[in-house]
């Protein structure tokens, strides 16, 4: 009745799932649509920046040999002879001690080569012609930004696998990408497993507890940068959930159920994997939460078994699933940011396994501190709320306590580990 | 021709927005929409958690009292006389030397007050009637979660204001949140500025650059929480700007342009908002970038007047807009969270006004350190992109160096701060 089963050391575990290189690939969408989404490729300069000399200043822009013997008590005067707004291009020949009034942005003309900014001149007006003075020299390149000083046409400017933040859109904008080669979002199908489940509207009923884990896991998907499908609640009958799996399984890259992967009688996962004749790659991790995550592969898709228990699942997802999912969106950084802390509360229980506790991580005096999030039971639902990483205290250690410096996987940072074990 | 302007400092700047206490409006949507969201309301237990006791594990439930006298040399025998999953309830009283076979989550039995894990039973069948043995004895409690221990109805668990994550979303699940009170998104309305502004499809033409502010501008607002209406770009001509800005006020919460605020003759924003009977908090700002950044009221709305100049715009939006627009989605921390930082770079230039300069925040040993993302050019595009936070010097100062300590704003942190001046 009671499988044995053998637990393996949760790096080995992940190496396991990073054997299987699902693909990703590209897309290309509008980028109206495109902030928050991984890029598919680098980012490359289509052009310079700028592409024109351009004055980074309100002023007039001038030769600046004209310039050179201008002084408080021999100022220089200037005749301004055009006035150019951005967008626009003078069309006139600039000759000596003369000048054009340019604002920001506007391309310089060709004859001129330094920018005398508009409160450091004097302009005034002398029968019907525009004048202005100035009391100091200029250098050739003063208040000019060059063609291709940004960046220079071809230069990779972004990586690919990067998500899309508000700055790489302005990027975007400027090289024309109207349409943005984005990793098409994975496709992540979701059954949860239970009779204890109710749904969201039902009211409460002795022994029975709403399905927070199948809102927890969609939230986890969104956030690794994947699209969900949730197929609800897996039904009771062995047959009835072997056809409902193997059908899911034509229409997703990866299928994560949550419960009934325990040895318990009415966990039906390991029968299910073992008909499919899918290979199941482990079904017990040394760690605590989530020991009985199991995870499965067949024809080239990952089968994901996460526990019930909302905490496990969670650290499952996180630990398990979302490198895999980062990876399809090309990143190179797939696994959880792994950084150090000092812990700043006790954690005295005993670690026979390695333990994954739900913390939250803070920042005092500019360094990193870490404190569990609330009572580390695995049932507890409650801590997930306020935890922004996952402690990793190592299998075989006694207690923590004050001061202790403790290795923290970050939930919500952009840029990932690429191996964190 | 050269309005003069007298610079405020930043931390009076925004005081002076903030003093306009847009109100912010709650929303019911479905929770599978509420990912992400904010909490309109504390979110509160709408039920004790557990609402029963029941059992952690997989195992046996058995009355402790007949476990006093069990060791490995006296095992005690129990019959085992119903086999409970998670979400039934048993119907029998549980006698002496009775235990029921009872799996994770299930309801412990009325009589039963501890779980014997299935591991440390031996279970076996005589006669047909089904049995188990455990060679120890166990207290009242051991392996039981009992009611209300994660929760108790009516404690207040997030906090309003907080972003919904997927811990928060597996709470709202628990407590039967099928509709969520999320703070509606403010409106924010956009319009570009500049004769210079090419669309992202265009081919370049002399002295042009493509619009990558709105783009930008966009992911912002999103990032921020709030929707965008984007309206395009202002016409050349006064008096249809006018018309435009006056009509998009209609519509939104607040309006946002971009370019148009310098003192140059192309800058119609300074006449529209004269002629609107807008009241102007400010139109110079004490800081480099984005030091002419105007700030005006009109009948209980805000105009933000943002630099045309990519950086400046961007510093700008984060600086002034973004606390305004958390504040209306219940924020108690509305303001970009500022750390401390090492500086493991150079930045020579002295700083006349307080300077942003668009940073790369990372983790060293446990420790934040930032150097610069790129260029420090307010008109460069590309350092926007590997910038997760925006360093402070302030103003008066000399340059710093590698090992100095600086103060950060941190860009995509989800805490906030509740004043960071």
């Amino acid at each position: 009745m009671l499988e044995k089963r053998t637990p393996i050391p949760v790096g080995e575990a992940v190496k396991k799932i990073m054997a299987y290189q699902l693909k990703g690939s590209a897309e290309y969408i509008s980028i109206n649509e495109s902030n928050g989404r991984f890029l598919a490729e680098d980012l490359k300069a289509t052009h310079d920046v700028p592409h024109f000399d351009r004055s980074p200043y309100d002023g007039f822009a001038v030769r600046s040999a004209d310039t050179k013997e201008a002084s408080m008590e021999n100022p220089a005067v200037f005749e301004v002879v055009d006035h150019i707004g951005a967008g626009h291009v003078t069309s006139k020949n600039i000759g000596p001690f003369q000048a054009v009034r340019i604002m920001t942005g506007a391309q310089m003309p060709e004859e001129c080569d330094a920018v005398v900014m508009l409160e450091l001149a004097k302009a005034y007006e002398e029968d019907g012609k525009n004048f202005m003075s100035i009391k100091r020299s200029y250098n050739s390149g003063d208040n000019v930004s060059f063609k291709g000083e940004d960046a220079k046409k071809g230069d990779s400017l972004v990586k690919k696998g990067t998500k899309i933040n508000p700055g790489i859109q302005a990027i975007l904008a400027t090289f024309g990408y109207a349409e943005v080669p984005v990793a098409k979002k994975p496709v992540i199908g979701l059954f949860a497993t239970g009779t204890e489940l109710l749904e969201v509207h039902e009211p409460l009923q002795p022994g029975k507890i709403r399905n927070s884990n199948a809102h927890m896991i969609t939230a986890q998907i969104e956030r690794a940068g994947a699209e969900v499908i949730y197929y609800g609640k897996l039904p009771d009958e062995f047959d009835t959930c072997f056809d409902a799996v193997k059908e899911a399984l034509n229409s997703v890259d990866i299928l994560i159920t949550t419960g009934g992967v325990s040895v318990g009688d009415f966990d039906y996962l390991p029968g299910i994997y073992e008909k499919l004749g899918a290979e199941v790659l482990f079904n017990k991790v040394a760690m605590r939460p989530g020991s009985v995550t199991t995870v499965a592969q067949h024809e080239g898709k990952l089968l994901f078994g996460l526990s019930g228990n909302p905490s496990a699942c969670y650290v499952g997802f996180e630990l398990f699933a979302r490198p895999i999912i980062r990876k399809m969106l090309f990143s190179e950084k797939p696994h959880l940011r792994k950084e150090t802390a000092e812990l700043v509360a006790e954690f005295p229980k005993a670690n026979p396994f390695t333990r994954f506790v739900r913390t939250a991580v803070n920042y005092s005096g500019g360094r990193l501190v870490a404190a569990p999030s609330g009572v580390d039971k695995s049932n507890i639902v409650m801590s997930l709320a306020g935890a922004n990483s996952l402690m990793i205290l190592p299998g075989g250690t006694r207690g923590y306590g004050m001061g202790d410096i403790v290795e923290v996987l970050l939930l919500e940072d952009h840029e990932g580990s690429e191996w964190p074990w």
